[in-house]
């Protein structure tokens, strides 16, 4: 068996979701072999995690063994490591509950809370100085290691690799243009009635940050697709339309992850061009009034507001789940996720060119953007090289959009890297989801937001003088 | 006498407060006559100034004499000119009370509404398309001539006569900087415990765009003025604090064109630089929670909403007046303005340096806001030229603030030029004054306006479709 | 014969070497068909190119049968086209002859003479009017159609295209750094003890202008390729190496376009990174004193000096040839060359992704250089999409070489559309391959090359007060 | 006396002329005083400069007196300094020497030596390091001071003080855009037969890099003065003019810091700007074949070479003088000399505004040239501020003259930074007046040039594997 053999330190490896569907999805990769070090601060997740991973590896269809290990320490995970993955929650549950539902009160309802507005200020609050230690420790154990990230907020995380270690060979994958080319196969199907494509046989342009990516031109054989967007909005605006397979757009109700795309059909209504991300992501970015101005707007606009009790309770099954399949009790059987990872990763190790969209730090790439903020363009993965191509321009009314958060996020981390807290509470009110709030309501919020999740914000600033 | 003679032709001639100051001003001018033709569509209007002149002309105190002459149209007034001002009112007070008093029936006040904002946005839609008549005929009449514009929307007025006659000699000439200099005057009095400094004593930077200008950097015989702020601030914070003489803080109830300062005490405690313009000014450049959120806020924040009706009235007491001067019934004692036109247009005629602001393209002296939109900052005046200095840098959170509503007039201009009532009705929406407010409301707002004011519309957008 | 149905439009279509080449390509292309309009000002060269065609298409090895057609006008072969490729020598081999040897006399020294340089410069004269035509033809007969250019002065014929058309859909295409790349894998050849690669087996990193691109990183199954260059250059300086396969490195002697690669190598050991052009494109971009200090200098240097002479024989065995195939007397056997033109169409047409080498305009994939100047780096080739990758960054001394040429040629394009002979003499002067000429001598070179291809320059230039 | 005090430190305080030069100014000065530190490191000199300084405070006609002191370490100079002067001579003439005169056994004659080309290459690599000292000193010991650097190579001294201490408030100050006013001040008196206008009446803009400055626009009473350059060109193209009062345009045989104007007037002919610095710079930064193609050039042109025996026999000159002043042997009367500095430290200590040509770092100035170089403009002198004009823009030919030589100083700067000697030898071929030159005899003349001042050069490169 003449695979290539890799080491991959897996900090946070002991995610109860990712996990799982990665360790599947490399048990099915051929041409590679090797150890996985999964390191958690939650050590006894690692553990279990590693422990599915050898049920997997005893799993007949499986094609690929790898060598799970635990690492006791971040030093050890990194040591030799070829790639880096990086996957964590910064903080827990109750802190991301902090994030999305304090605001609530203050009248800021956010549909996930974790990339831009109140939570994700909050939580890159948490976020940055974790991985500036990430930083220093792949620059000081394995400088030559491709880093990729998988962690929110995105666009701040991948800022804080390259700041602190401008060499680093990094960057973040993120599968939300995915599902707008899914969507943009269904408006092929419906619209030209023929079997729906796979995502791969369109082409794209996409560019913007993370969560905030925009389609500006997409072809399919011949076929200019945005073009047949108008038809297909005129029958779908209403009932909205999802690109998951088995699911009705009214499931949203069901499950916060769904959504009925109905913002992402007015935003092409009111720009020409196709917002490429869920719904639930797009609505963050955008002034509170046009999303989300209330409790009702879900509803209205066919998403759902993500609680973070929902998430408490999908974990808890996820772990009992997890449990079982470690002990035994429950098999797991090895299938192909959606995710791309993988192949990035090959292409990455000389297996063939793919092109795919990353965050990376803009050089070029986008030039309505500032030089050295971090977007989000295709990029070709080949042989130890991830290069961004050059975006597409898009209509100046979504470029100001987009430069609006922009800015907001390097303001946001360059307070973080200061520990400055007057300068982040000014950037929270700053946030388009912090539209029209009053000033003192916003002040209120921040303050409480960062009271009740202090715990994880001490070792990083001075709380006493601002807190009072 | 041995006098320079130049020709200027007055756009807009027909002024009724403008109109005198400066033709006061001209009378109290040494070394400067020549001929002054007074443009208006309001012919009667040209007229009644054209006799006011000519009693300046015949006072004792008058140094210099000049002929005022009333043009019968545009070409006749350009032909042979040195000097374009161009100060118009687009539309009448009926448009302007349509701008400034139908947004607040959806919740959005506006303190002037002839900047950005709802008003703003409909004022540039009557603006530019006379704006670019004016470009034209100026090339065709006088290319090489000296165009001043004093009209707002200041910054998209001048982007108009730049975009269309790119080789113009124009610049825009605003006198918000002078007031918050006037205040640092005043601090320099109260903290320094000093006879209060004439303005042009201070050394400043000052860049923004036209009145949302911001001062980095003060000094005054070896002071950092701005680190006087923060004691005169605790003194005078909450009570409010008026550099116009004769005039107490509260005195903004009676006059709407007063304010107490204290917005741009409250914006200095949040960026450490000081705001440039006057309070009533800065405020509709910030989201509507901030300083705008109710018709009680004005209140909180020591400064006055101007109700178009106040403008009428004014106006009509300048009427009665003007035709009184004219008439020979009052008389007019020329005394000097604090406004500083004649002084740049002397400098540009080789009487020697002005450094003051002005408004131009940006082509290098701004670099972190887009180059080839309108910026304001200092500028050395000289012998046919009208350089600009380059900005010291704003602190980010700051720039990131005009950037935004940079970036709105940029769209907005591009908006206009292209008669895109579907793109203006986005970035209509995107104001920052519009923050939080409900989508639909918005596009309410801004149709009922469209509606309120299509008789001057209608000669340049096709409003058939839009308003169904 | 579910073949995709193309037309494309062949300007220059009587090309005596490159069109058999491609209609032999075009023969073995599985999967299009359509029609070849071959347009030409020598009709008689276009006609005996159709025959050619129909032979090939006649050949059993002929997989894809063509429809060749002679187009009486430019405006014939463009209508309806959905490719256009150029490929013309602009005036004949004689003003090529007046390029290349003039400059000769005083001193300076040319080894193609078509890019930059004297020769260069007076073939852009030349160039430029007949592109400013073809642009405007393009955009009155086939807008949508993609535009290959194959002429050289490479940059300088795209710049024309774009800034007539912007909106245009081309790129130019040109086969140097592929020599490069087959150079590499001669190295990894001979410093690994392999088995030469192919060239797409490698992964590089290329950019910078058009015959003077750089290579600043290459990789092959793991390996960095340029840290083998060192030990390869200890063996190989003296006596040179050379990628193409039968030839020896002092083959050049013989053949003009062979060459020893050793000013590559001396170019490397002095900056670090791979020059990825023919040695006698290259040297024509640097200093007089460097590579072509004399007539002495190619053979030092392991190169030729192509005279036109050899071209013109080239040329009457190539017609010979042509005219014995046309007639049936000599057989054509269809086979695939190394170009790549046809894979990059089939990409455009939705056959596949293709990562290669292209000339287009610089928006953002090499920031070292000025934006709207052309510059070549990889793009991937996908459905209608020609998207440039940002360039990695070169060393700053590389850079400034480049510049250097880039600005110079930016500068020959404005003077050629300003049909300013004055600032294309100076421009002249400015020419590295000038570098130390007296200006005298200079200008007496320009002046009596102008005046030797003056037949094709008079159309375009006023000739008259220049040369006196 | 109601003077401001302030402490000057003059590093390079034994200056054999600048020194008197300087004093005299400051005797003439009104409303100025306190401390001038003279530090040199041939400490004798500034022991002879100091008596001077009291030879002049005892002169009747002086106004201000100054305390003259020597300082004994640099430390000493800086502490407490409100200014500091920089004007040193980076080793001796002997060094001096060989960058001037070894190139010319190659066939490079240089006119000055001291900024571009062979001779400016090693100066610059003797003065940067010892200009890091500086600079670390200046951020320990006077943060805050002004610095004014008059030292040659102007760029890239003020280039390593902004790179090693950035938020240094600093610029390079020299006189020869001076020369071009005067130069214009004699055109408009042959022109409009006039009486000679002073250059303080001209109203210019002027941008480049020090000593490569241009004028594309100037003033004078409302006359383009640029538009008179033609006619006074035909009248004295052929004889030469000088501007220096009591100087004949052929004395540039006698004295070698003469020149005849016939190099700017022909730079007017080319690129129909003005060259603004004196002949013998300005033909330092063009190819070599252009005005210093050999010894017989400069009498061509009407400059001179201006020896270092030229300039040693001045030094013992100057020296026997100063001794003789020391000793009161000879009297000295303060007179003012055209020098400016005095007014630029006035303007910043608040006494008023000046516009005049300084050298700083580009933030904006001139986007034709790369951001974070230095390059030269107007600037605004006002209290505690030194703001660049936006330049006007140059014609693109003369924009890339610039261009080459601004990349190669960025190039200087960096390899010298790194202490490169390999990287050092590419940029000294890349010089223009390295144009031309066998490459083999380039890097002899690099060689010998290190081999002869080593001295100097050791303490801070590792020479012995480069020189072998």
């Amino acid at each position: 068996m003449n695979k290539k053999q890799i080491k991959l330190a897996y900090i946070g490896g002991g995610s109860k979701a990712w996990a799982r569907v990665f360790m599947n999805d490399l048990a099915l990769t051929e041409g590679l072999g090797g150890e996985i070090a999964l390191y958690d601060i939650d050590r006894e997740a690692a553990e279990r995690n590693r422990k599915i991973g050898e049920r997997i590896n005893a799993h007949p269809k499986t094609i690929s063994r790898w060598n799970y290990v635990v690492a006791s320490s971040l030093e050890e995970a990194l040591q030799g490591a070829d790639f880096v993955a990086i996957s964590i929650l910064p903080g827990t549950f109750d802190e991301m509950a902090a994030d999305v539902h304090i605001p609530e009160k203050y009248g800021v309802y956010q549909s996930v809370g974790d990339t831009v507005g109140p939570g994700g200020v909050l939580r890159a609050m948490r976020t940055v100085p974790i991985y500036e230690g990430f930083a220093k420790a792949i620059r000081a154990y394995c400088p030559k290691a491709w880093v990729i990230n998988l962690t929110n907020p995105m666009t701040i995380c991948v800022k804080t690799l390259f700041d602190v270690f401008p060499e680093i060979k990094a960057f973040g994958c993120c599968h939300e243009v995915f599902n707008a080319e899914d969507f943009l196969c269904c408006v092929i199907k419906e619209e030209l009635k023929v079997k729906r494509p796979d995502r791969h046989e369109l082409v794209i342009d996409a560019s913007g940050i993370n969560h905030f990516t925009w389609i500006p031109k997409a072809r399919y054989k011949g076929v200019d697709v945005l073009s047949l967007l108008p038809s297909f909005i005129e029958k779908y605006y209403e009932s909205g339309y999802t690109e998951k397979p088995g699911v009705e757009p009214w499931d949203f109700r069901e499950n916060p992850f769904f959504y009925g795309n109905k913002v992402k059909m007015d935003l092409f209504k009111r720009y020409g061009v196709l917002a490429a991300a869920g719904d639930r992501h797009l609505v963050e970015f955008l002034d509170r009034g046009w999303y989300l101005y209330g409790k009702e707007a879900p509803d209205e606009w066919l998403y759902h507001l993500t609680t973070v009790d929902y998430r408490k309770e999908d974990q808890r099954k996820k772990i009992a789940e997890s449990e079982a399949i470690a002990r035994g009790e429950k098999e797991i059987v090895p299938e192909r996720s959606p995710e791309e990872l993988i192949e990035l990763m090959k292409a990455i190790l000389g297996f063939g060119k793919v092109v795919s969209n990353a965050n990376t730090i803009n050089r070029g790439q986008m030039m309505g953007l500032p030089i050295g903020s971090v977007v989000e363009v295709n990029h070709v993965f080949d042989e130890d090289s991830v290069t961004p191509l050059v975006a597409a321009p898009l209509p100046k009314p979504v470029e100001a959009l987009i430069a609006r958060n922009a800015l907001n996020i390097e303001n946001t981390y360059a307070a973080i890297k200061a520990r400055d807290l007057k300068a982040l509470e000014e950037v929270f009110l700053a946030q388009p989801l912090c539209g029209g709030l009053d000033e003192k309501d916003g002040r209120a919020a921040f303050r409480e937001m960062v009271q009740a999740t202090r715990a994880y914000l001490e070792p990083w600033y001075d709380l006493s003088g601002f807190l009072k």
